[in-house]
């Protein structure tokens, strides 16, 4: 017998009232709906202004009314990177969606053509091996319409993608032939490259990675082979590779809510990005002990553990620090003499690395300035 | 329109066809019920052996069917760390439901409150401040029926719980005065205890601090306050905690899968554990482009990034690694002269920290040998 309440969580009855940002039931993932607006809107504009095309990247919210904000704001379509987020982002309309690694195995084979079958609004999948490519073949011609396929570079990355430019044009001159494949072009994403911490030297890497992609892109068309699609980039190099004139649209995906280390990034003047945080998680004071510190009721089920520790933002003392404290708990230090927030307080952390973080949650708290407005599911959380 | 597979996910149709643990769409949480099963029974044995009850904690499997194993051997009840696991056990129709982490913020008391009213079969919670006692108090008095209350002392980890003795006998005699509650005993775990690698030491400081444990108790009861219930233990220490005759009841959590850090102090010997590795990450290999590794589709949102990297398992080239690559994939490298495995492989990984990790998934896949056999849901996953 289930009664706990499924769905939005326990804070579904706070929606619309006023205050109600600092009386959720914690830990609590929560979305600045001003922020993200801003921050949509900002990306928008610079690709408008740089000429170049969106299709962001919906590994970071792998939400379906989020990638209908950034459709809305001009965005081409929807990057996924697993075919479970396809799943999502085809069954909750989205058109243009493009699947950024292969899907490789028989049992994702067989899924992608049911999802392929159903996708009325478009659908795309990366190939970086002649033996994926024929299974994608086969498989597509028997659904009976050809399945748009991009050839995945490495571009220096090394974790999929073809490694050199005999492959690249072997591998597109392979979906060109294939019946049940349609070529759409090339996508080359230099994940390695988004974190360089100085700007100056992400930005002639970037470039540096570009020209040598335009010389093969310029060799490809001039063998006679169009590539309508070259889509790569992320929020690390957003305004970067523009520059070049080489990718036709943008994977972009962390802008919408910026984490710790983009926001160092910003801070320190690295990073021109108009953008600022719209990411946060509330955790309450659970215990008030020890001295120098309390304990706090979000631990590293509620946060990523791969980047920087979480840092403490409204309704911690200023100079706190936040620490892990185990599975569900975490160490708020406080400065000396700083107030120690009591037994129940709640205080709010920006996040660390923001993709694994909201896949650690099952909603979304969207607040305007002190309101929680609305509760949405994070829809593709878990799925492969 | 979702016509994705819900519930038990993609590899519902594979269970009870031989060699499907071979073929199933990756990733995959794997639990080998064969060993799981032998994990549970020699726990429950050991603990006859050692006079001392088991209520297993549930924040490792998160799992109304494990739990109910654990109770089927023996236990007396099942820990939970969180509200929302409690909530998942009880409606589960589990006995004997503790929580070990203070509930405090008054959304979660009111919470509390409405499991405890449903609660037939048992349900306790820890308290370490007379503000949430009190509070609690008011609450159960509300609700008609007194509940139980532990009070939790620190034990030096520091995390919740009591400082010192003079607290934690405030705490026990305003629970005993308090209308709305019932005094059960004291909690004491040692969480920084547990992996400490030299046994020899691990040893010296449990028996140390149960010894400072075991003085208070006694002088808790020599001032008339009877204490039925000391909980605590964990996996790295639940052999070493009864030699000194204090817990009445151990905690323990991780035996049931051991992780890579558990195992690794198996197999240098410094844990008597005769327990063996249940749980599993399986992960295809989804790129074999670049020289001396291939890429696999497991990464930082399948894995917990906490502590040690998965472990190559089955299916893995004998001295092969694995790194993370990204949220989505792995990278497994080879040694020298290794075979390359061939694109789409599956291969397994034994876990990093197993309580995280399988907080990254919907469900378990059940295998007996070759075979999957059932999947089950993670029920409390994600809940708070």
């Amino acid at each position: 017998m289930m009664r706990r309440m499924a769905g939005l969580g326990p804070n579904e009855a706070l929606i619309g009232r006023a205050g109600s940002r600092s009386a959720l039931d914690t830990p609590a993932l929560i979305v600045d709906l001003d922020a993200l607006e801003r921050n949509i809107a900002a990306m928008a504009a610079a690709a408008r202004a740089a000429g170049v095309a969106l299709r962001p990247h919906a590994k970071t919210h792998k939400s379906v009314r989020i990638a209908g904000m950034q459709v809305a704001a001009g965005a081409l379509g929807i990057c996924c990177a697993t075919l479970g987020e396809a799943e999502a982002m085809v069954d909750g309309g989205l058109p243009g969606v493009h699947i950024t690694s292969p899907v490789v195995t028989p049992p994702k084979v067989a899924r992608l053509m049911a999802l392929h079958r159903r996708a009325e609004r478009g659908l795309s999948v990366v190939v970086d091996h002649p033996e994926n490519l024929a299974a994608l073949d086969r498989a597509a011609g028997a659904a009976g319409r050809p399945l748009a396929v991009l050839v995945d570079f490495s571009a220096g990355h090394g974790r999929t993608g073809c490694a050199d430019e005999a492959e690249l044009v072997r591998l597109a001159r392979a979906a060109i032939a294939a019946e049940g494949l349609e070529f759409r072009g090339i996508q080359s994403y230099s994940g390695n490259l988004q974190h360089i911490a100085r700007r100056a030297e992400r930005r002639a890497r970037t470039l540096a990675e570009l020209e040598r992609l335009g010389g093969m892109l310029r060799r490809l068309r001039d063998s006679g082979i169009a590539v309508p699609i070259v889509s790569g980039a992320g929020t690390g190099t957003f305004d970067l590779d523009p520059e070049a004139r080489i990718l036709t649209e943008l994977q972009v995906g962390s802008y919408i809510f910026m984490d710790v280390d983009y926001l160092r990034a910003l801070k320190d003047g690295r990073n021109a990005a108009p953008f600022e945080t719209a990411l946060f998680v509330a955790t309450s004071v659970v215990s008030v002990n020890a001295p120098g510190y309390v304990t706090c009721d979000a631990g590293l089920k509620c946060f990523a553990t791969d980047g920087p520790a979480p840092e403490p933002a409204a309704g911690a003392p200023p100079g706190s620090r936040y620490e892990f404290f185990g599975d569900e708990h975490g160490k708020l230090i406080l400065p000396p003499g700083a107030p120690r927030p009591p037994l129940g307080a709640i205080l709010e952390c920006v996040t660390p690395h923001c993709d694994p973080t909201v896949n650690l949650h099952d909603v979304y708290h969207l607040v305007r300035g002190d309101t929680l407005v609305d509760i949405w599911p994070v829809d593709a959380r878990g799925k492969r």
